[in-house]
């Protein structure tokens, strides 16, 4: 626990939706980092305002969003939805805190940057607005490892599968699939009829879903919102991103996003095709060595990632690696990680710890 | 319920394992569809001879499985382990009969082709072990739609992403998803944290279990027996099946394959590449008109195929349909079929219908 900032400079964090699924993880990981920061000031909708929230050891009470919260803050985190981050993430930049916000309200924004920092830490500088975008957690789950794979052997091609976790929409969507499965635990002629399922639902359960569809024994190819064509707005959004995050603007990429009845981590099949011939060991060697990913492929001894392993862990887990047979260059992946650490939490405070250090580097 | 065989020829059938889960079905998908056969066998493992079971409106006693059961039997249906295909099949082959196989163990053998009746009918009478199998469903779940846009386009590149259900390994399997839902139902706090859920399973469960890792609240991304470098039994059945049915064997394949906690509905994320340059307007024409497809396909109005909507039913379901945006003459296809049906019983009996209108044609 040894801090890189002097003591007298420690800057101010604020951390506003520090009561949802997202922020609870948010001074989860915060307690259990190295402790850089001064004050803290924790921030949430009215309801919970005046509780008592713990992190990184100090008792605090959680404020209202006001423009005023902001005054003197370093660094504010924003893990709330897209249109009450719209709104308030330029007021806190303008009061002077550098933002990293976990909703998509500016990722598109090229004055934006979207930084990982196991790929592109560089890009903290680049924050013309004031505002850094934590990526999508589509694209977290795997960019780690196609970072480490890209930088061996650069990437063309990628054919991406998702499995993503119900929390990724936050708590409602937690309690919409524990709901769910109580309802149907125990009904074991479901799942063998058209319907039943949404029947057996729709008995116990209010129409009212953050899902499109039963979750329940189910998969649901539909993430995100319609964008065109056909495509939705998560699936171009990992397309976007990971070229973003890259540099790499003419990267091919082709998505489908499905959420599937896990309450948290993120899985992803990943066909990923190189520019220069690359083989299972020489992918392996590099995973292995990325410091934030960790490689799970012994499959005969029953080694490789599910959600329910690597839940509550920070790195990239990867394996079931494969030399595509008729695809030259080519490598199959499948890639877990947990959706609110490393999809969201994690990265968000390790963008906030890169900005304290260029703070601190600029005083 | 016209019948094309005459009276006087109907064809006697056999149907071992007839007191499974693909077999139970294989009963009911008799009983519903045109009734063109004589005398009906059924044959099941010791603990359910003597049972009296009802197909196509007859009480018919469940026998042992001999080799003098196949006496004067036309047809025989197995849905039996592959090592009790692999000795019994033979012998009820020797004893006159042709038998329908869904076991892998004849899949890969040259003499014995591998029949999807709507994309190669012809190949029934291309039998001379007397054997014709059954592709995997995992093949079988995408092949009649991609035969639908490979007539018009000609295929060339398959990237396949599966989400499998737990019925496609017999009762056993969905025995155990229902278990493990009722051991962790109720349990709001599970997958959170790492192997708290392994630790609810062996709190009330034993340890056997078909799946290789839990599958309540989680994906395993094993499906099958390993083979080589990494690749599965089935990942490469997709691959090798395709192909062979398609009579493409330079076709470019790579799958992924993956059991997800649903009862029963195969899925697949489907990436597919043409020789010809083809949009989603033709190929939703073509797969419109193909007589086994079905297209669920407006996702604004929540229209795609998902396993808790399509189970029971016999088509391919298609949806989500995009065309891909950087790579050419590609569209990303959602597809769900019912593995017990069209994966397996549905396809059986159809291609014994298409083995007795060969036979009457014959005599």
């Amino acid at each position: 626990m040894i801090s890189r900032v002097p003591q007298q400079a420690r800057p101010t964090l604020a951390v506003v939706g520090a009561t949802g699924a997202v922020g609870s993880v948010m001074l989860r990981v915060l307690s259990h980092r190295a402790d850089i920061w001064g004050e803290i000031r924790l921030v949430a909708s009215p309801r919970s305002v005046g509780r008592t929230l713990t992190v990184c050891g100090r008792d605090v009470v959680v404020q209202a969003l006001t423009e005023e919260v902001f005054d003197g803050v370093d660094v504010a985190l924003f893990d709330v939805p897209e249109e009450v981050a719209a709104h308030w993430v330029p007021l806190a930049a303008a009061r002077g805190a550098v933002v990293v916000d976990n909703s998509s309200a500016f990722r598109a924004d090229a004055d934006v940057p979207l930084v990982a920092p196991e790929v592109n830490p560089a890009q903290v500088r680049n924050r013309p607005r004031g505002i850094i975008a934590n990526p999508a957690c589509a694209t977290l789950a795997m960019i780690d490892a196609l970072g480490a794979l890209h930088s061996g052997w650069e990437l063309t091609e990628l054919v991406v599968s998702t499995y993503q976790a119900a929390s990724a929409v936050g708590q409602v969507g937690i309690e919409r699939l524990h709901d769910e499965l109580e309802a149907v635990a125990g009904q074991r002629g479901l799942g063998q009829q058209a319907s039943d399922i949404r029947a057996a639902l729709s008995d116990r359960l209010d129409e009212e879903s953050p899902f499109v569809a039963p979750l329940a024994l189910n998969v649901v190819p539909w993430v995100g919102r319609p964008v065109d064509q056909g495509w939705t707005s998560e699936e171009l959004c990992v397309r976007h991103e990971a070229r973003k995050i890259l540099g790499l603007p003419e990267l091919k990429v082709s998505a489908t996003c499905v959420r599937v009845p896990v309450v948290t981590g993120h899985s992803m099949a990943v066909h990923a095709t190189f520019a220069r011939p690359i083989n299972v060991k020489q992918a392996r060697q590099a995973l292995v060595e990325a410091p934030s990913v960790v490689v799970l492929d012994e499959p005969e001894e029953r080694e490789f990632p599910t959600p329910a392993d690597i839940v509550g862990s920070d790195p990239t887990f990867v394996g079931r690696m494969r030399q595509a047979l008729d695809f030259p260059h080519t490598i199959e992946l499948f890639i877990c990680s947990d959706n609110l650490r490393k999809g969201a939490a994690l990265n968000t405070v390790q963008v906030a710890e890169l900005v304290a250090r260029d703070l601190a580097a600029v005083r």
